[in-house]
């Protein structure tokens, strides 16, 4: 099943969701406006969040990870600086949580090779990872995320469009376990569908750590000013929304929108006949204005690491009793000793 | 590399050997001869024993799994009536050593799916398996027996002729480990060739807990008999060894052979022209001789279950410890948080 942000404002049942990040790089202004701004008001709602650095995942599709003690410290000074309670969300890191993977076990033995090599999510990433060969991970990489999800039983996931697929996996892998095994371990989890558009960057394609097009959430209001600038636009002085034929122009024109709560189009018609600059001047402000709160508390915040770190250590503490308590359950209705 | 226990004995340098036994049904004779008797002459050399209660791998070829904790507890009597020494060794039920999955992780990312496909012993075991479908888990069982191994850095991993494609799987991984990461973290482990022969089975096949052929370890000297009388043999009265064309009695003549210190051909020498049931009589007196002492350890064992899953808590303990100082050792070279 499929379900959004608006139907669990509906009915506020208990949720639990599990979702997160690769701690890749900083996160940007896309991932605020696409996934954080969610969360937080996921936790207004009253859902249980458990945020995963995914620290191990990183390998997935590349060799060697670079400073991820770092780049997991600087997530959770994102989330928080977002609004991430820590006191109600659990923020832990995928490889402090070891036990966790146990479940890959009694999951692999429930999905065909031949399931495998189908999965439309997996193709892909095989497709755009430009490698000869692929690693056994990358291949198992559905089962994977089973159980990380499973392992909390979390009922809901963020996901996109794009990967449907890979909560199909978890959710046969649900129901498979639990069928097999005559007991209603694990939740089937529902996909929660973001409304939130996929945010343009500053090169017109989509805003990306690895395309080098983003702006930094930790961006100064100089740095942002800087990037904006360089933005690809074109030399039409009259500004219109056409995402299709302006990717660059409509990028900007989404970005003042989300700041500003208005259209891109009614952007577009103020800015008129004052071209490109003037936009990316107007975008600027709208962007320093809205996020001036969220860099002072960033700013609070990433004056003490210890707090950050202390943040997770406390996470990765709540991470490992839910998963300690899961597979006791997952042994207990499979006889293991 | 490979190696015998006649090497080790000449340079008794600290080794380190992973093994074990999947918690399917009693051991046998053929256990006893191949493998238990082998390892108890390894302890004795002052080599540190981890054995493995393979419960997990019970679903490698198979969906369920019955009286996995009973299978286990005997695994355990039969391990310690052998002359394991529970002070010495570490016997651990795989279950119970969630952590040591984890390893998964990074090994699944250092093989191909390529190279899982050609692993012969996969291939074997899909061929024998019967089954439609190939499991995810059968797929990457290489992957999770050098995750078994290398957790306690075992550098000796005894195995048949047939299950060197697999050590070859665990020796790879370690390797391009290590070299990745640039830090010695894993040894690569050698196999270690059993000089003891296959034990034919009562009905001349290879004596097998599924094929019902076995005479069980704990098998009392009345059914022990009953097991013999019962062995497939032919009506010529003149007893000889010849595995090929009389494969039933080869079977109890390499049996009792083993039980008396003597050669196969001595036996049936010994046995001459007076037929099968002499022979089965002699074989019946020499199994019984020979496995007194066992039995009687055995039964002391077994009427304290106590005692045996004091054992493998014990086990587990300082299983959970090693695997948790490796993959600290792990996340160190990996930099993950």
């Amino acid at each position: 099943m499929i379900t959004t942000v608006d139907s669990i404002r509906r009915n506020p049942a208990r949720h639990r969701i599990l979702t997160g990040d690769r701690p890749t790089g900083p996160l940007h202004l896309g991932h605020y406006f696409g996934t954080l701004q969610n969360r937080v008001e996921l936790q207004r709602l009253g859902v249980d969040l458990f945020l995963v650095v995914a620290d191990y995942q990183v390998l997935t599709d590349r060799d060697l990870a670079d400073n991820l003690a770092e780049h997991a410290e600087n997530l959770v000074l994102d989330y928080l600086a977002a609004g991430v309670d820590p006191d109600r969300a659990t923020v832990f890191a995928h490889s402090a949580v070891p036990a966790l993977n146990q479940l890959l076990v009694p999951f692999l033995s429930l999905v065909s090779v031949a399931e495998l090599g189908r999965n439309p999510t997996v193709k892909d990433e095989i497709a755009h990872s430009g490698r000869a060969t692929v690693s056994g991970l990358m291949f198992t990489y559905p089962v994977h995320q089973a159980a990380d999800i499973l392992f909390c039983k979390a009922d809901l996931v963020p996901v996109g469009q794009d990967q449907l697929p890979h909560l199909e996996t978890t959710r046969t892998v649900a129901r498979r376990f639990n069928e097999r095994y005559g007991a209603p371990v694990f939740p089937e989890p529902d996909a929660l569908l973001s409304a939130a558009p996929l945010l343009l960057g500053t090169d017109g394609g989509k805003m990306s750590k690895s395309r080098g097009n983003a702006v930094p959430l930790g961006a100064s209001e100089d740095e942002t000013a800087r990037l904006l600038r360089a933005a690809t636009t074109d030399a039409d002085r009259r500004i219109t929304y056409d995402p299709e034929h302006r990717p660059g122009v409509a990028g900007l024109l989404q970005l003042a929108a989300l700041c500003l709560d208005r259209t891109p189009e009614a952007v577009a018609e103020e800015v008129g006949d004052s071209g490109a600059a003037q936009l990316k001047k107007l975008v600027t402000e709208a962007v320093n204005e809205y996020f001036r709160p969220h860099r002072a508390r960033r700013a609070e915040l990433a004056a003490d690491r210890g707090f950050l770190r202390e943040v997770l250590r406390v996470g990765n503490e709540r991470a490992n009793a839910v998963a300690a308590t899961t597979l006791a359950e997952v042994r207990e209705v499979m006889g293991t000793v």
